[in-house]
């Protein structure tokens, strides 16, 4: 169950409307990367999860923390909108040419459709949509996810403080900025517990018997571009961080087979099959198969 | 540029056509995270990069052969669709169950739309889209959703290879598998090698200020749930993975702020404002802005 | 900020495991009506409302509850995957076509993906998304909406009560069908009494001055089509809900304008323009234009 | 069967191109709450209606208007879009600030996918799409949404009418403004016939019987946020619309149920489950089960 | 304007329901090659045309009629749908496999969402969108597309026939298919007669002056696969359809660039850029330019 | 398998750098017509294609090509992109009108979430999709489809030719239309080779019986719009393009069906049925329905 209070998680006031801004923020707020995204995601990481304890209860703690953080955002956009423009504007443009940025800055649905408010979207007008998290029971590959999610989040935030003056906004910003950078070392550091206590292991997922796998190339640097360079990185030699084996480079691929013969499936799908003679006995199979029918 | 060779990474062939399990791979093939996304994940990674030498060598060698992976898939799935019924299956349901599960499991589109061929959607139909990957020109946040990526996806495959019992299919997956071990590892091997050589630091973007953060709450775990056990963890104590600081446990927000009064924007966009009384006089401004049209 | 307690709202245990109506339930979490859309919906309308007071207070305080249902669908869709099939299966569907329908009938990336647990999708797979909600700052088209969403939400539960009969499933039901009816209502009394203290009034938005529309036109139904028995309804004679007309039957427009000749934009757009002799023409101005450049 | 005529329903010629305009009007040609939308509702409503007569030749009495106004719409758009710029603008924007807002206002694909006509997208570019619209089959919630649809597009369009000041492009919204004051008194006096006839009740469904719901909770408004004004309307005392029962207020919920323990499911689907000793166990039966195959 | 006949164009009665059939129709009524799509792109190339006369009155004229193939669709759709399952069905399946495929097979929104009518999506249940069309103001590129529209169309309505025996539904489909293959001939038709009449002319768009093109590769077969067989093609030697140049084959790319360097765009975007050293001074950049701000 | 090559197909560098007009070039790199469209058009068509030889060979020969030509534009963006603004841009705007129109017309993402690089997305920011591709398995529809995908491409590059004047874009430009040029014309010839070698034929799918459709109409024009000029092209008379018959003209339908009566499924759909005195029944049947469960 979840329990609102009216308060906000921190201060969320500029210090004067914005309608362009307004929309930039709709990128944290229901971005890719953004609010809605790292709430849901935290969320069904702990509606889905397997095991009690420390865990689920580290992904219920900062989950419900983050729909605050949609609601901040969300506060915050319907003021930067206050003074949104709704009328005659050609006039105004003459005279003034930062008119002509707010009007084509806009997210016109801002106006039209919500009437001066905050909605569901990123700063292109995209939709939020459930694809964009991810819940996959494996709770190594998940905090990694989110540790990645805190850091594109957080390098968003970054950008965004850049794009202001406002005081107001940048002093929510700075709040949003402190919380990624708590939320991404807490990622790094759950992760880092699962395998030191050895609850998971590399490769994700640990279980699956490695001797299943295609063991030649399990630790394989295959080059298929021209470049030379990453032969010199730690992934081209040396032990891999899953401590199972050895890198090593290869300028290509080690393993090649023929490409299979096109399929020939039914004739009734009518697909385009062989060349003229053959062709005869194809329609004729088709025309067969329809009379049988 | 790209160039072509008609040849296979490995083995793509099934020993029996399979039309259900041919749905379930393309969850692998157009799916978040199938190898579509990861092919233009890293070669959108690589356009963008400010940076030449063995971070886009490596980009750039790897999203290559994910784009044959894609191939090897889509081969895979028109051999698996090479028996898709096209015909009236009622009688055939009468005398054999399995041809029910055929009818209710396969992607129907691959038949309809595709004639028996392979398509660029996820396991449920849905159209892979731009929206699955991610290059925000950050390495170290970028390298974090890589390895991410292939985490979920050897998930993914390896949960595959117990849905089929076919031979030829899991020899297939046994090479996607080591490959995915293969790019886990590297992915983590070249995080760490930014961090270790200094490029990037912790919390990403390294280069903000961190004293333009609102620094109290830097590191501090903040509980908005009830249960106690993340207390436990290494979030809620001890250095923090960026080693600037220490975390702290806090049982709900240590901060908050009151909700701004609701906003009031031009009264032209009709939103519903104040109650009675006041709202004669919103009506008024409303219908004396329109006369001043 | 929310506070989230670990506890659900009502019992939401199956009596046993059925993957297949994991699936269906989905709707009701994910779906266009479901337990997500009017979570957001109201919350939104809060963060966007421009009046303090009741109404505020009623959409904070509905929306929370509904995140709660949000969790406990997820939570029952998780425990009814518990025993989603994994394995190979052909032979289990010769001995049982049961398991043929499992097989069909499930949502397969609760499987792949979500590795048996819940996702923010619909029963057809489909990410929810944002354009799923309303929130246009006027609370008599909001609070239809609502009730609407609630009367749809409603209708959609009743059907899958009927698709179970696990008496946890059912016991759980019963419960949102309770709640459904309560937000019915309760979203149908706000509504009017938004216009019996005379906040609002009919036709939404209310303040627009109706001097501006063409009224000869606001009160006629106009029938495009060749039915006639539409003459019959309360729409096609006597006083309006508005109480500002009286409604009149016409068979067909009561208006009809010419359509207006063709558009001409820049012949550097490449539209096909007039026939041939004049194509030349546009052809020079095509290239006329070129010249200039 | 539809025929069309080629005449409009009305005026649909602006007094001079305004490409930034064209973008705006977008939204209710192809937005959420467009006239594709309710175009499309109302005939989808017609063809899954179980009922001859009145309801039935209603809607496709109106759907068919609706296309009508699809196309006046398109019309309008297309001359809007009479001069959108196709050359070197920067020069331009240099002696005109006008230019810039129109640069930066225009929606691009208006002019570089349809060579300067109208498109089937909102105001922000997003396509129409199949799951804005509200068919259920129960016309009672079916008539709400349609109501709601009106009420929101009018709000859109009188939004429309303040952002411009063409005579001609007005003169086509005061028209739009007309019908859809028809249109929302339509549906709620098709709303109330149904209940008065007693074709419908409320709650709908309602012939879904009441004594299967949790009836203790259905009328009880449940506070989950800590405004207590809520209290105060009329939904929270007093009878109910339905005539069923009575409300009451509880702050906060007035049942709760303990989480069921997390899920178990198996081992092949590699979710993280128990602490370091219990998961050597439940590798050991992944590794078994995988050896049984 | 478009005016409703209660008439359907052709038959569109089943001889008995049968729900998985119903969810295979949906492609034909709203996928991409759908009724939908070519009624919506037929009409919007009229409203969008450059041009009256025979060209605009011919997709007046079939986008019309389209709309009402979408009506014979919808109608047959909620025919199939009559005895749609809506009760407990594991006994049912337990009695008769026939009852699990169609569990597994049917549009689950069908019966949830719609209560056994028809909806606006494909077979996989994805909802139809605007992308789907195509008006771009130039008629050969557009009658090309038409063409295409019917021929894919008409491909998955043969298809379709072989999925059914019931004489009613193959009635309806060999109507569709006599009307798609007038459609296909049709638009083939018209845009021969634009070439012919010199209205167009190839390449598309042939206003656009070809001296102003790369012209060494304006007839190159470049060859970037490994197969050789593509030379033996008509489209690698011999004269070009548009009458203008000469086809030639060349095995690999005739020109080539160097990449670019990579770009080095404001520190503030908190890109990675350069290695340990020089990145120092870029760190410095960033915080430089942010203590001017 | 695919290899990189780290060379572009042509120059791709622009004078100087332009982020509004980058937004604009994502059109042709991720629209419905862009780059990543034909690259997975041609490259799905090969992989489910059913015969080998020169028709594979020139879907893998130029597929491939594409990709690189995704690579060129993704090159160009960045570096269109560098000097794309990050900074309060207020004061900039007063001094400079240009400046107003960069911040209104540039695609927010392109700062905000890939740090001036480019995005798998079009000219508005809507994602690139796997519903943008055609491969059916029939070549002459395909080849068809391909045609129209080269000439609308053709003309969108010929659109965005006009609106920059920068000599390096224009170069690219000058690239990709020469390349359209080619590809347009060599889809041309390709679906005459099907034809006239015999492989395929008109109409699109040739081998169904066209004895099967309903014939009498197979070649008649029907006219559903009023305008009478469509009866003077040459798909009103004369000879068919599949040469298999005559074209006839009529205004209206030649066919037509009664409506069948409304359906009337399952009392638990709880749609709304029959008037007053019937629905006791139905609600009767309904509720014994529930009984007998």
């Amino acid at each position: 169950m979840f329990f609102h209070k009216q308060e906000l998680h921190f201060h969320a006031t500029p210090d004067q409307p914005d309608a362009v801004y307004a929309r930039k923020l709709q990128e944290v707020l229901g971005g890719q990367y953004g609010e809605i995204t790292v709430a849901m995601q935290y969320m069904f990481q702990g509606w889905n999860m397997h095991t009690p304890g420390k865990y689920r209860d580290l992904v219920f703690g900062i989950g419900s923390e983050e729909f605050g953080h949609v609601e901040m955002l969300a506060t915050m956009i319907a003021q930067l909108l206050e003074k949104a423009p709704v009328g005659v504007t050609e006039e105004a443009v003459q005279s003034d040419p930062t008119v002509a940025a707010v009007i084509g800055g806009t997210d016109l649905q801002h106006a039209i459709v919500a009437g001066a408010g905050a909605r569901p979207v990123d700063s292109m007008g995209n939709p939020w949509q459930g694809t964009y998290i991810t819940a996959s029971g494996n709770l190594l590959a998940d905090f990694t996810a989110n540790a990645n999610a805190e850091m594109q989040g957080r390098t968003q935030v970054a950008r965004l403080y850049h794009m202001t003056d406002d005081a107001g906004v940048r002093d929510m910003i700075s709040f949003l900025l402190a919380r990624d950078t708590m939320h991404q070392n807490q990622w790094l550091a759950a992760a880092a517990e699962l395998r030191d206590e050895g609850t998971e292991k590399l490769p994700v997922p640990s279980n699956f018997p490695q001797s299943k796998e295609h063991t030649p190339v399990s630790y394989q640097y295959q080059n298929f571009s021209d470049g030379q360079r990453a032969s010199e990185g730690s992934w081209a030699s040396g032990a891999t961080p899953d401590g199972n084996g050895e890198f090593s480079y290869h300028d290509g691929p080690t393993t090649s087979a023929e490409m299979p013969p096109p399929t020939h499936p039914d004739a009734r799908f009518y697909g385009t099959t062989e060349l003229p003679n053959s062709v005869e006995k194809m329609a004729g199979t088709a025309q067969d198969a329809m009379k049988r029918e």
